[in-house]
């Protein structure tokens, strides 16, 4: 038997991995020091009451034969009616109306952004932007792909376009776009977007969408998907999840849009996902389902926005912070991330080393996220206010 | 763009997709008749009450700060302690001591059998029996794998061994195992288990082994993991499920065992697994997982011991109908499936129709499953004990 060998041309270690070992060896060393983490973007509001109570009906139903349910409905890449019906009510608040049959429950972006991949043949292109979100990378790396970058910098505001395509990679036939932006807090307007999709129309490329942060965006110049924009129901898939959304890190919960406008070669790429999914996943739980199908709900709706606050109150305690210092940075208005430049000349690892043993605080280094991201960190607005204030006095005191 | 061609050697549609298909056409062409379903293999029983108990309580952990939970531990590809350390009992009662790090939490044995994939090199050859659950075949076409067959038969009880490997398929790399089986309900002794592995070691081949239904096995001469077996830490990985076994079909959840002593090439497959797993994942509901945790304690064990007691004795009733009609048919004791010999000389999909339009019950038809399963017919014991005594009324009134 043989192994994948393109595993091994994987970086040793997962970014948030490595930054786990640092954190743990830190504390081990130091169990009197109170860390605070503004690393991973795990949220940590407890869920909304409407989804709680959709839940505890969701797990009495389970316990009578009248209403257990096993598998989910039709082949179980779909899901239950209700949360496609709410899903599909979202989409049309943003002015996008969608077909029951585009629209995919999965067990969150994270997972179909990586299977999506299942999809295309080993031989295509395909365009990250650098600095990007491991995962978009790796799981090409281990499917032997060819990658190719198009720069995000500070000139650009790290929000490239096709003119930031890197030389030698002008034919891309797989473009990945994350906005608001994971790690970089960046969110693409209107316009920029339309250039991208025209960009993929052009070169016959798909778009991979991922709208994990749309729920962030409150300024209505900037669109929530890709979807708002002509052209993209015949070059994108969109990727969305309740993670950030709604608190669902611990749940598990997201939908993949496949427009069944999208083909290539006269092939339906809705039609290969759903058999894809049918295949090799076999739904997701009934009980976050219904959970789900609360969250878009007009209660539901009001409860997450109100957890969506607190978070984007963090971002501007974190943005004021960075502000008072100098510190240059993007992100933190519609994203629950913020990007900002090392301070004293310092690389991603030296400062990360820096903040968490000068100020107990722990970041993600930039550089974790492709060359571009040497000299940048990544700050999340998911602790407590408490914590995120703590952390801009410690980090105030050891910067100012 | 171009599209994974692989997709396109599929067969048109998957078994069950077309078996539902069928039925609904004839519902909506019937709709006074009550049509029985002892075709796909979803449960019907409750959850446990020890289970529901614990999901109760997980959902409240889940609706206050203090013991809210995102992202699971270690990267998500592990599970929560209490749940690792309930599935290492369960192991250690079968006489296999197991580390924690060789336990994998997912949400089923479909997704890791699929998903595993990802580990092995294109150009394996792969070894499944005929017939065969269809995912097994239908995972390795979208990979473009070679796909060799053992043949499994009346002359061998449906339980092929290495001497009933296809003339012209003599070195597979990857071997599935599916005991007690899907879909002939067929169970391997140790002995011949033994025979597999050694097979497996002489050719440097993998065995995958499916153990979905090892909770139907009460003869102490079955195995009910491979790992009971000498040789197999150093060839095989385990797939198993608290679908069958608890009832979870649509709650997600079960795991994968990759002994660390399994390498090739220098290289730790279950290293390998952690990274896929961690790069392509994020793990399985904290609800869900709270819920596996509480199936194997002494409580749970009990409780879920019922339930498969009910569909054993639903088994039991369509064998002993069989055992009148003098149909030849295979499983039904370790297993919730029956394998019947068609009779009257139909082919499958004829007795299918037969079946569906002249008793109104639905089985799968054998020739889904693969060349070797032609003439052959699966039922399942998961319906009501109700149910399946009036289906078997049918049959009976039908073909005696």
């Amino acid at each position: 038997m043989k192994i994948n060998t393109n595993f091994l041309n994987l970086k040793q270690s997962y970014l948030f991995a490595t930054v786990g070992a640092k954190l743990t060896a830190y504390q081990k060393a130091h169990p009197e020091k109170k860390v605070i983490k503004l690393s991973i973007g795990d949220v940590t509001r407890p869920l909304a009451p409407a989804v709680i109570e959709a839940m505890h009906r969701a797990v009495e139903d389970m316990s009578r034969a009248e209403t257990f349910k096993g598998y989910g409905p039709d082949a179980t890449c779909y899901g239950y009616e209700p949360l496609i019906a709410s899903i599909k009510a979202s989409y049309a608040r943003k002015g996008v109306s969608l077909g029951y049959d585009e629209i995919f429950i999965s067990d969150g972006a994270k997972s179909d952004l990586a299977n999506i991949l299942d999809l295309f043949a080993a031989e295509n292109t395909v365009l990250v932007p650098d600095p990007v979100y491991p995962v978009y990378v790796d799981t090409n790396v281990m499917a032997g792909r060819k990658i190719v970058y198009a720069n995000a910098n500070e000139q650009n505001g790290f929000l490239p376009m096709p003119e930031d395509i890197k030389e030698d990679a002008k034919d891309p036939d797989i473009i990945y776009i994350c906005s608001p932006n994971n790690p970089t807090g960046a969110a693409y307007n209107r316009e920029q977007l339309k250039v991208w999709v025209d960009y993929a129309l052009k070169k016959d490329a798909v778009i991979l969408y991922d709208a994990a942060y749309e729920y962030f965006v409150t300024d209505p110049a900037l669109p929530r998907s890709i979807f708002e924009i002509e052209g993209a129901r015949e070059c994108a898939i969109e990727f969305c999840s309740y993670s950030k959304t709604a608190g669902f890190t611990g749940l598990r919960c997201g939908y993949t849009v496949v427009p069944n406008t999208l083909a290539r070669g006269g092939v339906s790429l809705a039609k290969l996902w759903a058999r894809r999914q049918s295949t090799k996943f076999n739904g997701v739980s009934y009980i976050t389902q219904m959970g789900a199908a609360a969250v878009f709900s007009e209660e539901g709706e009001k409860q997450i926005a109100e957890n969506i606050k607190y978070y984007r109150n963090n971002a501007k305690i974190i943005a004021e912070c960075l502000d008072e210092l100098g510190i240059w940075y993007t992100g933190g208005k519609h994203s629950p991330y913020i990007w900002l430049k090392c301070p004293k000349g310092m690389n991603s690892w030296e400062f990360f080393d820096y903040l968490l043993e000068k100020a107990n605080v722990v970041g993600t280094p930039g550089s974790g996220f492709g060359a571009n991201g040497e000299g940048f960190f990544r700050l999340t607005a998911f602790a407590t206010e408490e914590n995120t204030k703590e952390a801009c006095r410690r980090i105030k005191e050891l910067l100012a």
